[in-house]
C-alpha cells in the first residue's frame, strides 16, 4: 500500500502525495494524485501525467491548474516522477537530460542504469497500483504529458492501447531517435544498436502501425515560440507516421507559446475534456 | 523604466517578469504582470498581488492559476518582489519569517534595515511605475494577497483607499500585533515601541474607522485545517473591527484547507471577479 506523505484540500477534493516501495524500480518511489470531489463509492476516469525533464511528481500539480477542470469532469489526475531517485548510479545528477530527472519513461538495459532505471515498467506498475487503491476504472484509463513525458504518453499508449484509452501531449519530443536529447537517452539506456531503440520511438511506433490505433483522435498541442522545436521535437515527423497509419491526429501549432507552464496551463482544459469525452 | 526579463505567451496574453532601479529600496527589484490580451489602446484595471513569507515575484504567477481568469475579465496582474535582495544586512537570510522574503511591506525604521527594507513605499512607488509603463487605468487599482501579503493589502488599502479602490486576502495575519511573526518583524523593523506598529496593522487601522473605507465590501477566505490559524492568522480580530466601523466584510471559513497554494487556487476566480465588480 502506498504511503500518503501529505493531502491538500483543492476545489473540493483533494491533492494527495504518496510514496510506494516500487518492485519494479527497486526503489521508493513518488507519485501525486489529485482526488476530485464526489468520488466516494465511485469508479472514476483516470488521467496520467508523464512530466518533462528536472520535474517531479509535483510540477504538473502546482504548475498546470489541472485541478479545477478535473473536479468539474470527474478526473482522477495521477502523476509519477521522471527517474528514480537515489539510484547511487556515478554521475546520475551530472547532467540535466540524462540520469536523475531524466528517465525517459524506458527500462534500461544497460549496465549501471539497468538496475533501477526502469521508467517503461514503472508506469504500468503505478497503472495497477492506482487501480487497485484508489476510485479508478480501469477500463476508463487515458494517458497525457509534455516533452519528454509527452513523449512518454505517446509511446506507452501505442504500445498499450488496450491500457490507455486516450492520448494527448504538449510539446512531446516526438521523434527521439532523430534528436540530441533521444539519442543520449537511448544510447545511455539501450546501448549502441538503435534497433533496440525503436520500441521506445513513438514516431517509428506509428510508421509500423496498419490501422489507427485510436480512432477518436490524437491530440498535441505544439507552441511556435518553443525554443526546443526545431532540434528537439519533431512534432512533423509524428503527424507524417500518423497520416501514414490513417491515425486521426489534431496536432495545434500555437503561435507565440513556448516550452513552459505557461503553455501547459493554458491549453491544459482542453486536454482533460478531450480525454473525458473518449473515456467516456 | 523597467527591464524586460522575460516573457510567456499566456492565456492568449503575455506573462513578464520585470527589474527596475528602485529609488525606494536603493537595489534592483523584480516584479511580475500578467498582461490580458486585448490590451493594445485601452486602459485596464489592475489588480497587485502581495505574496506571502519565502516567496517571490514569480510565486503567485505560478502557483495560482489565476491569469485564466485575468484573461476572461481583462485585468492586469502585478506582483512584486516580498523583500529586498541583496541589501547586504548581516543575517538578513538567517531567518524564514524576517529580512529576505519577509519584509512585511513595512518602511523600517531600525538599523541595519532602515536603508533598504522600505516595502510599503516599494509598493506604493511600483504603482506608480506600472500606471506610467503599462495600459493600466490609474482609477481602477485593486489590491490582495496571502498571508504577509494578505496582510500587506488589507493594511495598504485602508491607508490608502484613494489608491487602491478594492481589497481582498486569503489568510491574512490580520492582527500582526497579536501574533509571533508580527511582533517579531515589527520589533525587528519598527521598534520596541509598540505606539509606531500600529499604523502597519490593520486591524489596529480598522479600529480607528469611522465610517466604512470599503462601502463595497472586503472578501477574505480563510482555511480552517490552516496550521497558521490558532497562533498567527487572528481573522476574528478584524472581524470584529470590521463590524465596530461598519465595514462590511465576507469573510469565508473553508473546512480542509490549509494555507497553501492549492487552497489560493480553489478560490482565486472569486477573488478576481470580487475585484473586476468593484472596479467597473
Amino acid at each position: 500500500m502506498p504511503e500518503l506523505l501529505s493531502e491538500h484540500a483543492c476545489f473540493g477534493g483533494v491533492q494527495r502525495f504518496y510514496s510506494f516501495a516500487s518492485e519494479v524500480i527497486g526503489l521508493p518511489m513518488r507519485f501525486s494524485v489529485y482526488l476530485p470531489p464526489g468520488a466516494e463509492g465511485k469508479r472514476l476516469p483516470v488521467l496520467f501525467y508523464l512530466a518533462g525533464l528536472t520535474c517531479t511528481e509535483e510540477t504538473f500539480m502546482i504548475k498546470a491548474g489541472a485541478q479545477r477542470v478535473a473536479a468539474q469532469e470527474g478526473l482522477i489526475l495521477v502523476t509519477p516522477d521522471t527517474s528514480p531517485r537515489g539510484a547511487g548510479v556515478p554521475g546520475e545528477t551530472d547532467s540535466w537530460d540524462f540520469g536523475a530527472g531524466a528517465g525517459f519513461y524506458v527500462d534500461a538495459t544497460q549496465e549501471p542504469w539497468s538496475r533501477h532505471y526502469r521508467m517503461y515498467s514503472h508506469i504500468l506498475e503505478l497503472r495497477q497500483l492506482v487501480l487497485a487503491t484508489l476510485p479508478a476504472d480501469p477500463a476508463r484509463v487515458g494517458i497525457f504529458g509534455h516533452s519528454m513525458g509527452g513523449h512518454g504518453a505517446l509511446m506507452l499508449a501505442l504500445r498499450n492501447p488496450d491500457l490507455f484509452r486516450s492520448v494527448s501531449a504538449f510539446a512531446p519530443i516526438a521523434a527521439p531517435m532523430r534528436c540530441p536529447w533521444g539519442k543520449k537517452a537511448f544510447g545511455g539506456y539501450l546501448g549502441a544498436d538503435e534497433a533496440a531503440w525503436r520500441a521506445y520511438d513513438a514516431t517509428e511506433l506509428m510508421n509500423d502501425m496498419t490501422t489507427a490505433p485510436f480512432p477518436g483522435g490524437i491530440l498535441i498541442d505544439q507552441g511556435l515560440a518553443d525554443k526546443f522545436l526545431a532540434e528537439q521535437l519533431y512534432p512533423d515527423a509524428f503527424e507524417e507516421a500518423c497520416a501514414r497509419a490513417g491515425q486521426p491526429l489534431t496536432l495545434r501549432r500555437h503561435a507565440g507559446y513556448d516550452h513552459g507552464y505557461y503553455f501547459i496551463s493554458s491549453f491544459v482544459e482542453d486536454h482533460l475534456r478531450f480525454h473525458r469525452r473518449l473515456l467516456g
